[in-house]
Parts: structure tokens; C-alpha cells; sequence
């Protein structure tokens, strides 16, 4: 649509019916045109074959019904994040291919399964209490194209797996947050780190596991949010194309 | 009440009843007077013709009900914020013409809809999340008299117009807060940032969009308590009354 | 600059030199022209008859005189922030009618002394620590155009002025920071809030000041950074403006 | 007992019936005795006639009453505090003279009204929401034997008779916290600031009253803990027995 | 000076040579009198025969020297906190009889020592570091006419004086902060507790002492800034007058 | 099994069926085997006779019925902590001989009740509501093979026998956090201080409490996390076994 | 010397000098071997070609001059962090080929320039105050074989560029730290958000900015420590070798 | 002195000289005499034959010469941390067996070396930069009678003899501060944590590794304060005891 606008616009220009200053004007208004915070989504779909993404909580089981329909009709897949299980029934009735993973409460529709990333990556995380962020960043990876290796109990044999086939490696955890520096001393590969708000006291809800990582002293570790298996997995997927 | 009590004090004095040490020691203790903090707003209204303003938490369905027919008796428009369905239906009965928000929980009697402003208000936010709090600013914004345009899905065509007319911006964002700093090298309109408490993680209730905003690049932007709608809409109006 | 390239663009596609799709394509690149955090107060300059502002701290001499000559060859007014005694006595060798102030290290060129406001400007400070902030947020009001009263002692005659004529107020204070309410409960005008890092203890640098401000019970004061006098000088010459 | 144990062992040594040096070993011991947190209560209670005091919190209904009992055995007045209205309800039917608080949940048994203070205390709060606060500081004034007068609606005539009456004064505030600032600049009495946890956004449940307070720019203002009426009551009754 | 307009207003509103109207106007502006902020102090001086005080902080020498000269033309006492050496020389030149305090930093002006306290003031402190904040609750004591027993080591002599003689405690104690909390379950008079920015680690500069202090659970403590030493002795001495 | 695992390649190579370079290969991708976070428990307890321990929070009652029952195949001792009433009735059913402790959310499997512990180990808390952190501890302290004193009312002879016989000693409070520090100055042995989250207001769950445990004054003094009573426990218990 | 100590071991076992079980429980104590903190970045330089790393900060000129020798005995290139210009000058005495750069105060010794990144690195700062740390990260992605393309003035050619030649972006920025979103969403690249502690006031030495990039809607951002320029031009490394 | 005061009033009761009410009366004021912050490290002394501590900073070089001297006059070991180079120099001339650790800036006097502990204490550190809390770590232990491992770089050879000889470990680390937990899993000894404020940017001195030691996985991990090498050395002396 905006493309659309620019393509009149400089028609009009090349036709001579609007004149270089009023074209000027009109222009000098269009920088927020491509962040375009609530478009932007769409934007990259249509450029680069990515799912949509709903962030569901704050939003309405109405609301995500509509926009997950209208996302539908221009994209195969689509990812709502963070729903509570009432809201996945009904979604999954009105689109029966729907997959709902209930500890990360994500609800995928995965239609194009075509592989984009040229590896694998990896997901490991410390404990199972820290397996709903890792379910997310699974969810995610794999929807825009990965396959991925889940690792929930990191032996010898899952680091000797890391090592030779991951290309890029996600780590969640919460208390200390100290999972990520030890696969990333062991591993060469970029490692995200997620702190997870799992703990109690001092762990502040995931402040002291996010410190822990940011201060890492392995240097391929980069870190997201608490709690943001999303965007490790959405990361870890661009660096996988790479 | 205090200005005829004020008043009856200097006619005393006028007329000799009180001699001039008496009437300074009684004046001594008049400096609370106009800061009064519960019935400041009072005289607010009796002198601007602004609304009533009632801070719905913590107030029973009793209290509010009360002081809002108290109000009424006065002052044309009244508005209560954050207070929850249950109490606005039981106020609704009362007083047949309030509207309810539910977003935001606003409920507002909106009797006399004169304008004060002397242009348009703009009310940004960055996602539907982020609503709750542009509806509280736009309902405050519009019961003391201003013409509110809401912009929720900020595109080219919004920015043009908000350069156009809008005299003063309101914009309202959770997660990273960045949006105020956008608007604002965009406008050159004061700019109230409202950081909101959406968000997961490190954006520890509102704290990060708020120290953003703080910071922002931006020098037209100022900032108010997070999730402040209120308080937008408030300053906002006295803005676009100058 | 980017004016002219987007000029001259629009010119080629008049002009059949270059076709649509081509321009469309270069013009997708565009967003972050007006944004260009570094050439922003250029592009405002040129529009708004705005003062040039170099941000003192961090930059050498050399680079300040640098940006300052090459800012004064286009801009009547020019203001640095910021910078201690040494490197203010240099400039003034260059710039010899720089004024310099050397409590908050402002330095000004101020040749062009048109008054943009509509009225005036009152900086109000809680006590004498205070100035050095409220002298920046003074200075460059001035520079931005406006008639601006300092109140350094709040006494009655202060507030007396302060009602009947400030358009626009800005209150500066640390500690606790209670000043902008007091002031915001006596006055109708906008109440720009800076809090100061004077204090000691819990303060905690200006934090103290901060959080009282935001928490303001009156509803038409609105915050800046700590000690950003600058800020608050620059929002209240916008308004002023209105 | 612990007297008795130390008399005991007294009249030991003095029979000869234990030597010195085991009477040192024994007492080397003793420190904690008057310290010994769960009993000091019941010690000042013996010397002093203050009343018993029983935290609610955490405590189960059973506990509750088999403390009170217990030490009704011994005392004449009883408060307990921060219990909600079940276990208040079913405290009152084993006591019928207990009084209940719904506000602030304070429970008291209160037979011995003895004045104890010299004067009057003030409970001054800012807003209906702090009146919690305010009805606990008060409750606890008055069961340890002070004369209380509660200003809810502080302006002119309450100012006055602050000035006038009290010898102490309690000031309850949230989000900024500013009004024990205010006040203490209005009257010479030691001012005890209680912070409520009152507000939303950047109070942080008290933190933003909490630091303004002790910032205060009144020195006659010292604080307690957020939302500790009680501790205020009880140090003003001190204060009001000098 | 301001007691004198609101004479000079009332004396012609009496004379009739201002209409009421027009002194309810001017009166209306009145309510920042007794605030003033910058003038409290000095009202305070005059009717209660305190201490003139200088926060030393952010001035010059040449500023304190002349803020001084002008107080002590009108009252006999002067304090001035927390000023370096250099200045404290410079200030004794030209006042011979001002007592510098290097530990703390305060110099004094002790002409008229006449002792308003009814008792004594003890201040207490938990080691050798806590010195200079415990010197300054002293001196400010002493200058607002109390007794002051200083108690730099603890011991079982100090803690029987201490619950024989002294009306008010001052504590002052930084690291964990618990020495409040014991002096304020071994005496029944108010203890005013200062922490202290003495410490290291997560003593975080005094915020742990404030912590220990606010949660106290003698509830006979109340709790100054971090360092006040002054405040400190300014509310103990206003509670030995009571 | 990773021992098996070793040993099988340690075969190998002794039998020549792996050379030193492949060996060295598979060998260089050992090192997590016995970090293995997952696992490390159970290596332990098969080494040193420990219990088998499951964090409850974050596992259903399906997760930790089926972990428990394989653990107690191969472990004698089993302890769960913080889970609800209605998981531990379930858990009963399947394990009768498991004792559950409400207040702390403990539930234990106490087949083996050899002591491991040289001495006894004292459990101190300073208030009723510090008491679930207390049984944790204590609960853990049993299980794993000590004799426990538990000290609910520190009174004078809880003190005399603290210090006749506890080899280690653990101190939980909550508040201000001052209790460790006192017994820490009347003991000899080493003292664990778990701060609880006990408290309001500035105590922020825990937080005054393990700030002022950090600070504390005696030497002799280490802190676990806020509420960790399993944490004290068990450094008890390994410190008893010196 | 590790690898020869397994390999001594697993010969001894072929030759059956050391039995299965012996070597087991040697092995057994391997696990820190890697991980090895101190020497892990040998190991890596061996396998990888990887720079050796000496982080400046609390060593002396002596043992940085020691290191450096040793390490370059075996590798080609050293780069040292957040050196002093007189340590810097010292070290290029002895190390002609040294390079220094005073902003971030890195000397690298660059021997081997072999480029192992397949493609470009962007390192785009927002303001000048950010230099130090945007310079960091070049030097470090250069001497780790990168191409790198410097953007400290983001204009529409510099965006141009990054979205048509960058593999990976990193964006350094201060104060709110908003650029790493905008660029964010401008590109596809994998984007590494380094907070720098440039700012004033509620910055907080770059913790505003580390939150505001931690809550991020563009979700190819990862973070790394507040400054660590080094992190984030090695993790680019790793990126850009994928 | 304090036992002498005692012997003398416990005589006095046996000679029928004070009766008992009176002692009683006298000995209830005694509980803060072993307390006696300032006195308990002698009394302990006296009895443990443990060193005397004095605590450098706060105190002038004549403060600790004087203290020191009167120490060395009746304990054989003397201990003085944190003290510059100059002070520990003329403190080297009136005690020349006093060694100087300039690292640590503690200055020892070590006349009585007889062993107190059972085993050894081993002191690991995870850089470089945390070597000065590891060496005052050290210096402590040994001066309380204590054989000390340093491990400065934890290879494979280190861990081993970590397991086998060590009684208790001490461990320092700055930045995320993961090294406890690795340590701690890997060794049955406890583990005593300090860290450090090595680090920058969100490490927040010491803040991030604190934050993760006490969220550490390993259950045989306590914390001290950050960079309290000095009280991880007592502590463990007195676990070494045991």
C-alpha cells in the first residue's frame, strides 16, 4: 500500500502534475513509513518468507482471532506467543492445523516447512523448570525454517553433539544464569543467552541471571530478555541464514 | 468557604472588630489553604471550568458514588479513573449519562463540552497494549475540552497529519520506550512521553520505558509517572491552552 | 543536502532520467534521513530559526571549535553545553562574543536576539545548589528566544509574579524534589520538573528527586532527565512557542 | 523467669553455693536475656503499662488467639495487627471487648485507657488511599494511652490547631511523599513521616515517599518503615511521654 | 519583612485605602509565605531562638562568608555543615570565635548557650568510621542548646547511663545498621537512627544500614537520611524540649 | 552410565580397538559429564550417601511422582521441597511412609537414619513468621544425617546451649536481619545466615535482610539466598561432617 | 601440556601401565580441564587462529609486557584492552608493530590479516561520546579477520550500505539506547546491541540504555555488557564466519 | 576489665555487701557488655587465641600505630587490612616483623604460628584481578593458624588436589561469579563464595557476581559480602577448626 503511495506519488511527479516542492513536502513526511512499528512484521514477511507473529498477552481471544485470520490470508505461517489455554481451544477450532504448546502457551501454524537456516540449532537449558522459555525459542526457530535440537539434560553426549553440529547454540536459564558462560567456553559457535525469571529470592526474577550473563566471561555470548525465548529463537534464525 | 471566611476576616477588620496583630496571627496560618491537597481541585474547577477529578483505587463503590453526586452539585463534568466494571455499572445507574471506558477503566459525565484547547491533541501509542493508557489520556484530554486525535497504528498518513495540526503530542510505550524519541525528532510539537507498565522481563514494570524516555535524544519530549494517561492528558490540555 | 538529493531526484523522475521503480528503490533507504540523530537540530535549525546545540562532555577543544565554526557559518545562535573553565576561555579567543557561564559551563553565541515566545518564561530553583542546573535551562531559553524570569528565592512576591505572568514554568531541585509540586499546585501554567543530583544519601544522585517529581500530586507538572536544565529550557521554549 | 533464674543464681553465690567462677561462666551467657526478641514486649509491658502487641501476619487465627489469651492473663491491653476480617470476627467472639479496624485490620482490647502522654498527637495523611496507615498509627497512639487527633482533610483550621495542640505530629503519605515536608515546615513538633505503598508506576510500592522523606528539607521530620503506622504510633507515644 | 506587606495590606484595608476584593486577591497569592523555603530558617530563628544553619555544600567561601555575616547580625548562633578546611580557615579569620570540626566538617558559632533541652542527648555510635556523622549530630545538638554525652565505645557503663539519663538517642551506625536496633530494645526513649555510608560491597554506600534501620524491630527507632548527622541532632533537640 | 561409558573407552584403547588420537578426541568432550547440572545429585548421593533431592517449584504432581519413585529405587533418603498440601496427599498415597511438613512445604523419605554429622547442628529463627524457612532447614539438616536443635525463642538458655553444643549453627530472619550478627557475636561456630522475606515495605522481600546478613559484623558469618533453608541445610550438614 | 598429560595417561592405559579403574578415577577430576578459565583462550588460538586476549584493567605494565611476549612467542596476533597511554607506550617500545588506539585504549599486534569473516561487520555508533566503545569493537573484529565498515553519522547512504553489505551490525549507544531498534528494524542482519555508560543523570552509567536495548521490538537484537566493545566485535566474528 | 567488674559485684554478693535486687538491678544493664562491638574481638582473643583485627580504612596511620601497639601488647598476631602502602611502611618501622601485602594492602604480625586447623583451606581465584580478596583471604587464614592453597589458575591438576586435600575452599570471582558453583560442584567441601568488584558495566560492582553466588546451583556454596576476603579467611579458619 505505501509502496503504492511512493509509485503514485512519482508518477504524479514524472507526469508533472504535482510539482517538485509539494512532492518534496509530501516526502519529508515518510521517514516513519518503513519502522512503522505495527507494520513492520508484515513488511518482512512478504520480503523474506518469515511467519507472522502475534504477541498475545494484552490482547483479546476476539482480537488474535481476527488478526491471526487477516495474517492467514498472506502468510503460511503464523505464530501467536504467550496465550493461556482457553484462548488455544478456541483458536485451534477455527484453525484446525494449529499446533498449541501448552508450557510455553505458543500456538503455531507451520503450513510452509521449507528449511532456511543452514544448520541446526541448538537448545539447551539447565533445568525443567526453565523448559517453557526453551519451548519458545524451539518454537520459534523451527517455524522460520530450522531444525532443531532440544538438549535438556546436558551429558557429555549432548555437548559432543553441540560441538559438531550446532551452528548456533541458545542457552536459558534462571538462578545464576552461569549455563551459558560454560557451553560457551566449550562450544565455538554464537551462543544467545536467556535468562529465565525462574528462582526464588535473590534471583529477582531473573535480574541475577541476567547480570551473570551479561557479564559472561566467555565472549560469544550475546543475551535477550528474561524470559524472551522468542527472540533468541527469532535471532538465532537470522544468524542460521547467514 | 475559605475565601468568605478570608473575606469576614478583612471586613472584621475593616470595621475595627479585629485589631491588625489579631487578624496577622490568624493569617499565619492561612499557607495551607490553596495547596489544600484534597480540595484543590475544587477550586481549580470553580476558577478554570475544569472537571472534577476523581482517583477511582482505593475508593469504595460507596465513596465514589458519593463524592461524584457531591461533585455533580457543582461542576458540570466529572471524571473517575481506574475503577473496575463492577463499580461503573453501579455508578451508571446513578448517573444515566456516564460513559465507561473499560480499557482503562475511565468513567466520565461529560456535561458541558465546551473547547478550551485552541488546537488538536495527538494520542500515540505503540501497540494495542499500550492502549489502556492513550484511552485514559484521550478521555481526560477531551473532557477538559479538546479535540483528541487518536493515533494506534502510527503510519505514514498519521505522522503527516500529527506535523499538521497537532499542537501538543501524547505518546504512550511500554518494553524499550523508544517511540517518544521517534515522535519527537518528527514534530516539532511538545511531546509527553507516558511509559507504560507493558512488557515482560527487564522491562521491569515500566522502569526501562521510563528511563528511556528520561534519556531520550529528543529535547521536546517530557515525561510523566508511568502509566500516567491522566496526567498526559492533563498537562497536555494546559499545554494547548496557551 | 538531503533536501537537495531529494530534489534532484524528484527532478530526474520528472525528467525520465530515472524511472519509478528505480527511485522507489532509493527512496526506501530514505526513513532514516530526517531521523539522522546526527544532523537533526541542522535540519530543525534551518526550519525553526532554532540555536545550533553541541553537547559538551566528552568532546575535546578542538572538536568543539571545529563543530562551532563550521555551525556559526550557517546559524546565527550556537550553544555548548557543558564544558569546564579552560576549554571555554579557548573559545572565547575564537569566539570572542561567546558569552560563557561558568556555573553550569554554558557557553553562547547569541547574535540573533529575535523573541519567539509569546510570553514569558519563569526558571524557578529550590535553593542555591540548585542553580547550576537552573542557570543551563535559563541560558538556553534565552538563546531559543524567550523572555525568561529567574526566581532563586520563592517568596510570595516570586509567586505572585509567577501566576500572572509565566507562560511556562520550570522548577529545578534535588533532595526530595518537592518544589514542582508546590509550584504546580499555585500555578495554571505548564510545570517542567527537573530534578537535580544535589543532595547527599538517599538522594541517591537526583533518583530521590525523580521518583518525587513523577509521583507529583499536581497533574501539570511533567519531568525531564536529572540535571538537564538544557532539556527543560528547550521544551518550555517550544511551548512558550504555542 | 529469667529474673527468677538470675535471682536464683544470685542467692547461689551469695549461700556459697556456687563460686564465682561458675557464677561468671554462667552469666558470661547471659546477654541475650533482655534482648530475646520474642519476650521483650512482655518486659517493657511489666515496667512501662504499654500494651501487648501481637503482628498479625503470618500468624494462623489459632496462634493469634492463644497468644492474646495468654496475655490478657498478664496485661489489660492488647492490639493486634494487619488481620483480616475472619480472623478479627472470630477473635471477637472469645473477646467480646475487642474493638475491630477494617482499614488497617487492627484488632484491640483496650481496658486500661490511662493517659500516658502529655499532649496531643497529630495523624495527619494526604488521601483517603493512605487512610490505612493513618487508622493503624492512630489505633496504636491510643492503646498505649495518647490523646489522638486525626486530620484527614488538612487545610486551614487543621493546620491551625496542629500548630497549636499537637506535641507530636504523624504524617502518612504516598507517591511523592511531600506532605511531611510541608507540614514540618509549618509546625516546630517532631514530625514522624510514614511512606505508604500507596500509587502506582514509579512510587514502587513506597519508594518514591520513602526517599522523599528522607530527603526531606524539614529537619524535624524523621521516618519509618513503608506502610508502618504502628511503628509511628508507638514512637510518637514515646515522644509524647518526654 | 513579609509580616510586615501583610501588616502594611491589613493596616489599609482597615484604613479603607484597599477594597476587599482587591486584598483577597493579593492575599490569595500568600499561601508560599511560610514555606519559603529559602527563608524558613530564618523565621524559625526568630521565634524560637535556634541556630542559624549554612549548608555548606555547592557554595563558595566567599559565599558562606557573606551569608554568615549577614545572619549574625541578627542571631547569636550559627552552624555551618560539611566544609573543607581551606574554607573553615578562611571563615575563622574573620569570625575568631567560630569553632571548626574537622572530622565533620562543621563550623560553629556558639555565642549564646543558653540550654533549652530538658535533658540530656546521648549519641551513640558503632565504631571509630561513624565518627565524623555522630560529630555532627553532636555539634548541632549542643549549638541548639542540649547536653550531649558522646558514647564512641559501647560498653555495659555507657548502656547503663544511657537508659539513667539520656531523653533522646542518636545512633549512628553504618554497614548491616543493627546497633539501633539493640540501643532501642535496651532503652524506652526515642532513638533516632542515622546510617552511615561507612562500608564496603554490598553495604552499597550506606543502603543497607537505611535498610536495617527502616525494619527495625524495636519500634521505639525512627530513621534520618543517610548521613544526616544534622537532622539528627535538629529533631533530637526539638524532642528534648518537648 | 557415563562412568560405563569411560570405562568402555578406556577398554577400547587399552585393547588397541581406539587409538590415542580418536580417544583424545572423544575425551577432549568430557568435561560437562560431571558439572552435568541435571545429574550431579545422584553421582553425589551415590558417593557420599546423601539424599536424592527434587526442587518442587515448577514440576507437576505427575513429574515429581514419577522422579521420586525413581530415585528411591537406588536412594535410601528422598526430600522435596516447597510443594503444596495437595501434591504431598498424593505423593503419601503413593509413598506412605513419606512424612510432609506444611509450614515449610517439605516432604521427606527418611529410610536411612545413620548420622553423618560429628555434632549438632542449631536451627534459630527470630520469628514465628521466619519459622517455614527454619523447618526447611531443619527438615534438610535431619535428612541428612544430623541431630538438629531447633530455637524458636531465643531466650538465655537457648543461648547457653547454642553455645555448649551446636557445631554449626543457622540463623533465619527476616526484617532487618540482625539476628545472625548477635549470635554470630556470642558463638564460636560457624554461623549460616539465611535472610527471609518476611516483612513489608523496605524490607523488600528479603532484601534489607540479606544486605544487612552481608554486612554483618561477625566475622564468622556466610548468607545463602533469600529463603533457602534447603541451602543452609545443607552447607550444615557438609560443615558437620568436618 | 594437557592434551600430553591425557595423552601420557591414555598410553599408559594401552600399555596396560595404569589398570582401568586408576585412569577412571583420574579422569574423573578432568572436567576443569577446558573449561580452565585462564587458559581457555590459548586453546582456542590453537585451533582457530584467534587472536590472544589480554584484558587490561588491574595489571601492571610489567605483567601485561610479560604476557604479551609470551603469548605472542606462539601467536601472531595480541590484542590488549583499556590500556593507559603510558602503559601503551611503554609496550609498543618493546613491541614496534603494536598499534594503539586512545580512545578505547586497545593495542593490537596484527600480524596474520588472513580475513576469516565471509562478509562485512558494521559498527555504527550514535554519537560521538560512543566512539570509545564502537572503536573497541572494530579493532577487535578486524584483528579477528574481519572486514569492518565504521558509521559514526547514520545517515541514508550509511543505512544504504549496511542493509546491502553487512553480514552482522553492531550498534553502539549510550543515553535512552534506542538505535539499536531503529536500525533493527531496518535490517535483516543479526544486530549486537552494546550499551555504552555515556549519559548523565538517570543513564545510570548505561543501565538505561542496557534495558532499553534488553526490551527491544526488533527482534534481531542481542545485548552484550554495558561498554564490552570487545564482546561484541567478537561475537560478530564468530557470526560472520558462519 | 568487664570480667573483673563482674568478679568484683559477684564477690560482693557473696560478702553480703550488695544484696540481690541491687546486683539484679545492675546485672540487667549488662547484656550489650560481650556484644560490645568495639570490645569483641579482644574477648574472643583472650579466649580463642585467634589474631587481633584492626580494620584500616577510616583510621589514621597514628589511630592504627596506637591501637596496633597496645594489641601487640597482649596478643601475639595482629592483623590490619586495607591500608595504603605509605601507612603500612611507618607502621614497618615500630613493628619490623610486620610483613606488608600490597595487593591486599594487609599488613601482618605473625609471631604465634602454631596450626589451629585440621586440614588445609584452599584459596581459588578466577582471574588475575581478583588476586588481592584472594590474597587477603590467605594472609587471614594463616594468620589464624591455617595451611592455604592458593590456586590462581584452576587447571586439571588443581582441581585434583582441591578434592583431595582441601577441608574448605574459599572462592573469589568478579563478573558473573559462575566459578563457586563449578567449584562447587565439583569438591564435597564447603565452599565459601566472595565476590568481587572486579568488572564493569552491569557487573555493578560486585552486584552481578553477588547475585549469582547466591543463586548458585551447588548446594555447598555460602557467600560473604563483596571483596571480603577477610571474612571468607575467618570464617573457613573457624570450619577448619571443627
Amino acid at each position: 500500500m505505501d509502496q503504492n503511495l511512493l509509485r503514485a506519488l512519482l508518477e504524479e511527479v514524472r507526469a508533472g502534475a504535482v510539482d517538485i516542492d509539494a512532492a518534496l513536502d509530501r516526502l519529508r513526511h515518510l521517514p516513519f513509513e518503513d519502522l512503522g512499528f505495527a507494520k513492520v512484521d508484515h513488511h518482512r514477511a512478504l520480503r523474506h518468507g518469515m511467519p507472522e507473529v502475534i504477541f498475545g498477552p494484552g490482547k483479546t481471544a476476539d482480537q488474535i482471532s481476527a488478526i491471526a485470520a487477516a495474517l492467514l490470508a498472506k502468510a503460511q505461517n503464523v505464530l501467536v506467543t504467550r496465550i493461556p489455554g482457553e484462548v488455544a481451544e478456541r483458536l485451534q477450532k477455527e484453525l484446525p492445523s494449529a499446533e498449541y504448546f501448552p508450557a510455553s502457551g505458543s500456538l503455531r501454524v507451520w503450513r510452509d516447512r521449507t528449511l532456511h537456516g543452514k544448520g541446526k540449532i541448538a537448545v539447551v537449558c539447565a533445568g525443567t523448570s526453565d523448559l517453557p522459555v526453551a519451548e519458545e525459542a524451539q518454537v520459534t526457530a523451527e517455524v522460520m525454517g530450522n531444525e532443531v535440537d532440544a538438549f535438556h539434560d546436558v551429558g557429555v553426549a549432548g555437548i559432543h553433539r553441540l560441538m559438531a553440529e550446532a551452528r548456533v547454540v541458545i542457552v536459558c536459564a534462571g538462578m545464576e544464569g552461569a549455563l551459558p558462560s560454560v557451553v560457551g567456553g566449550l562450544v565455538m559457535a554464537p551462543v544467545i543467552a536467556v535468562p529465565t525469571s525462574v528462582g526464588y529470592g535473590a534471583s529477582f526474577q531473573g535480574l541475577a541471571a541476567l547480570l551473570g550473563m551479561l557479564n559472561s566471561c566467555a565472549s560469544n555470548v550475546t543475551v535477550v530478555n528474561i524470559d524472551n525465548g522468542f527472540g533468541a529463537g527469532y535471532a538465532a534464525s537470522l544468524m542460521n541464514r547467514l
